[in-house]
């Protein structure tokens, strides 16, 4: 990602398609997005583009090469926004707030990307995409935990599971992809904003928190 | 569901596949699950079945009638489930709980339906279905979020939004389509138990806890 669009994600602009191969990456990441992907073919997206095949044959040799482009630069994205802006902050839970509404912001950004990547049947990739998902996953999964256990080592967080508390944070992130409207009313860093508050402050009352942690009641 | 069904779900049994349409949604789920469901055809599943298409076509018109029928069953015996336990609590935490656990129990006894359910692209449902699917949806949001609101009510809940907190919790049981393995340690409740207790008391540690809701420190 460079500089520019980088501010440009800060400033909440769409991202931009400024050359070819984004043109069509962002186009089939529509195409398969709104129809799916098994019953999307080449020529419904050089159609849709208002190009020949051949044009499109000309960055990608297959639907399966755009298929995993699309999954790949949305992950690449992803993670390289989401650490940019944790590292704005050093507090734990600051640094968690960070990840998620950055997550957030960029998933709205990209949506048709992460309804390809987590909506669709994904069993047709190949070994070599697999593993380089795979790395991009754990290592946007292993920021979050190290977020967590940062938060848990020095007394900010409850002596929680990392693992499962990483896990419940991405649920909650990911699962958007499936009821998430754009121009609905509030965005969807709004929205995880009040996920991250119930996460952190729990849905028990406060007494009864007091009362299971063993500490004296304050009221 | 009949009350026999109901006992082998309390005790933890596999779904039993007593009769022939069952045995076709039964075989039918796993293999959409496994392989998708437009990679999937009616040969496939009677193949799979040692059947010929004519056993299968008896009990559906079509493809697509055994995958709606797929998604009727698994979220009609989710609601039986879910409705039946929580009823046996009356505190809103007992309540919650209970409805996070069955769910996750039923999830795990029924994995294939939730696959085809949650995984799989679904662009391609008949409106009757769609309507019909919807509703059981919303009967089992609305069951979270009456018990949500109970919460609230009593006292024994922080004044959370209950659309929120139940998109939540569904977020977190939904998710688990994606990442859980049967015979991998823990069983799907056991798991949801960690979730539930990070959901009550939160991630913060107790002191922050007190600080952030205004109450004075008691440690």
């Amino acid at each position: 990602m460079t500089t520019e669009s980088a501010v440009r994600k800060r400033l909440g602009r769409p991202p931009a398609v400024d050359n070819p191969r984004q043109r069509v990456l962002h186009q089939a990441a529509k195409l398969f997005a709104e129809k799916g992907y098994e019953t999307s073919s080449v020529s419904d997206l050089a159609g849709a583009m208002g190009v020949s095949k051949a044009a499109v044959y000309h960055y990608f040799r297959t639907k399966q090469q755009i298929y995993d482009a699309i999954i790949l630069d949305t992950l690449g994205g992803l993670i390289e926004t989401v650490k940019a802006d944790a590292a704005q902050e050093t507090a734990p839970s600051a640094r968690l707030k960070r990840f998620m509404t950055a997550h957030a912001r960029y998933f709205e950004q990209h949506r048709n990307g992460f309804i390809v990547m987590l909506v669709g049947f994904s069993g047709m990739d190949s070994p070599e995409f697999r593993d380089e998902a795979r790395q991009l996953r754990d290592e946007h999964e292993r920021l979050l935990r190290d977020i967590i256990r940062q938060g848990i080592a020095c007394g900010a967080f409850r002596d929680v599971d990392a693992v499962m508390t990483g896990r419940a944070v991405l649920s909650l992130l990911n699962w958007m992809v499936r009821w998430f409207r754009p121009n609905g009313g509030l965005t969807a860093e709004e929205l995880v904003l009040q996920y991250y508050n119930l996460l952190l402050g729990g849905l028990e009352a406060p007494a009864q928190t007091e009362h299971a942690t063993g500490a004296p009641h304050g009221t």
